[in-house]
């Protein structure tokens, strides 16, 4: 997290009082490993899908200028407990630091109320023409600190 | 389809009585094309989760060894109509045809009352001893046959 | 297949010969079904993969305007025999019909010489202002001929 | 990383010679995203297969149950730069860090000579019946600091 000014209070991801917003997905066969349980790609991917569904719910007014300009810098992923199927998920998330040029996600996929898997993602605003990173408008930086974990 | 022995009733896959079972999955961000449409292989997907779910709901009880048996020969797919994100679609699965050692599904993948695809799904019965298809038991048939589409 | 104009030949999709172009695929271990076979779905993957390379192969040159135009109706597949991981698989490809509005594609999924699925693919042109199919272009028809099955 | 007790020397995720074993793997049309480039999930899934080709080529003499035994806890992955379609990309994986029960690789995704994305994926040894960590076996040790970073 090259740039962070904003302070990171307390927070467990295992938690599902603490994310802003919330996405669901069903887990498909086709997610199923050897072993019987869900590949950590298919986890990956409903993260993905929390990301993509907080992203239209709270900055597509800005529109597909703007939104090109996100590029996902780091994806680091906790993996708690093993996932089997048929079942939904549940994904929340939230804002957890607003950088000047980036932000950091935290994210959950829960199964019911247990946490399977956390993530912290960190996103990188880029200027589409000269491929540099570029400061988020004060647009962007309000309905980021919107979507923030609330402080105790 | 190699040994049909049960005569095929008329049958219009985009018709949502015609289905026997349900089942429903969320489409996901990683389904998109580069053209911003549901990738075929993800609508493959939708009608796999949905043999599966058919498969639970009326075979579990015959146990692994049985189950185990089963492979598809041949899946055969209309594509109707594009499919966007985000949203949920439904599949519905019905037993078409029942032959001597295999049996033929029909499917229909929906959205709302759009048939976004339909087709028709082969499975043979496989004794995996021998490597050889082995006829239906009496046990499946009667199982498939509560799952056949309802003359007029 | 609406409104086919040309003879099909003899066709053997099982021999590799019959093929016109070739594409190569790597298994994933992501591809694997709880069984410890490749998943159908991620046979499916390959005859797309097939099917791009074939396209960007002999149609690049008509511009994206045109290949926009063109969407799968119809696909299906046989499955011949399981297929493991590690490995690689080749995908070919040949046109086998060529009608007004559409063509058919032959596609085999190999491992070596043996020929894990076989597939049929019609595709449609597609008037992407009117949204109903329209004729082949001159152009796209010698493309497709140059890839037919030869005769024998 | 819970229990490291093994130095972590100098490393530069995106030099290729930092790595002990290579995997390759091809990029398929499914992978991309809406915006063109290979999706972030395609690009986890080349990190995958670059993990069990690893573990195939090291620890296949240990057999199955010791295999069973090991689940990732955690990955961490920086994407560096954008991936088109058609193409291979190289996986390159090295043993970063021995701990008590836990290991961590380090892992590239490259596309010539550029890493595209670079990654540390810790792996936990677990006792099946009881369900909680367990000390990695000597054996296993040496097998595991024979693919370390080298020391300059």
């Amino acid at each position: 997290m090259p740039d962070t000014t904003t302070p990171e209070p307390e927070f467990d991801p295992r938690v599902r009082a603490q994310y802003a917003d919330w996405a669901r997905a069903s887990i498909r066969y086709a997610d199923l490993d050897p072993n019987g349980h869900v590949n950590n790609g298919a986890i990956n991917e409903y993260f993905e899908d929390g990301r993509v569904r907080f992203r239209n719910a709270r900055m597509a007014k800005f529109g597909d200028d703007i939104l090109t300009g996100f590029a996902i810098a780091r994806f680091a992923v906790d993996y708690h407990a093993p996932l089997g199927y048929p079942g939904e998920v549940e994904i929340g998330t939230v804002v957890k630091r607003i950088g000047r040029t980036s932000y950091m996600l935290g994210q959950g996929v829960f199964s019911g109320d247990d946490c399977i898997a956390s993530a912290e993602v960190v996103t990188v605003y880029f200027n589409s023409d000269t491929g540099s990173s570029q400061p988020l408008t004060e647009e962007l930086r309000s309905v980021l600190e919107a979507a923030m974990i609330a402080e105790a």
